[in-house]
């Protein structure tokens, strides 16, 4: 449905811009016309529109008009997309460590430990403690 | 901790990129060197590096110098903020969803509820079925 990579690009870079995130927030609690989204913002209306143009390419906004009037919504697809993505990422990490913590507990070695003693500890010490045969 | 807007741009800025998605999936299975993760991406080592550079200034990879070889791991609180970030906006724009639905349903008004019957039904449909006063 969405090719994947090209789509992630967009939707991350639409995300990179506090403006546009400002006008994600606003349409999560429902549709709201260009100038609507445009009124607690610092920023021309044309600037606006352009913001608006970067997240409809992207697939987290849709837009349509009635009248003169552009209404702007969320469209879920791309902001789930981009949450399970990074997600993904986290659980593959977390899971690692959950094997390095029972590796170290099992092999129970207090002297390869380090100052935290064995087992899981803080995970982020653990993390960033690759194995030492580098040295 | 984070200085929330400028720190999810940059997260958000290094996640839209391609190859740096690479190296992060990479990194979730574990640590690696530069050269580890330049060796699938047709890509020469100075490029990696200087993307190692951005996902560093992100705060989503950590790396440590040990001899010649610089390791790179994952920093998992950016990228849990990024994943908070979006989540967040999804579960207010499904609460919102909830609630029309719930007030369609209430209401029961056929006349108004349009070809797919009053109720939840499509949430994206009813999603882009803003009110109709702006016509």
């Amino acid at each position: 449905m969405l090719d994947q990579a090209a789509d992630l690009d967009r939707v991350f870079h639409a995300l990179a811009d506090p403006g546009r995130r400002v006008m994600v927030e606003r349409l999560s609690a429902g549709p709201a016309s260009v100038s609507e989204l445009a009124r607690p913002l610092a920023m021309s209306l044309a600037a606006v529109l352009q913001h608006v143009q970067v997240l409809e390419a992207s697939g987290l906004v849709r837009t349509r008009k009635t009248g003169r009037t552009r209404t702007c919504s969320i469209d879920p697809v791309a902001l789930r997309s981009a949450e399970s993505w990074i997600a993904e990422r986290r659980t593959l990490w977390e899971r690692r460590l959950d094997r390095l913590g029972d590796y170290l507990g099992g092999a129970a070695r207090p002297a390869d430990a380090g100052p935290t003693g064995p087992g899981p500890a803080d995970p982020r010490t653990a993390a960033n403690d690759p194995p030492k045969e580098t040295r």
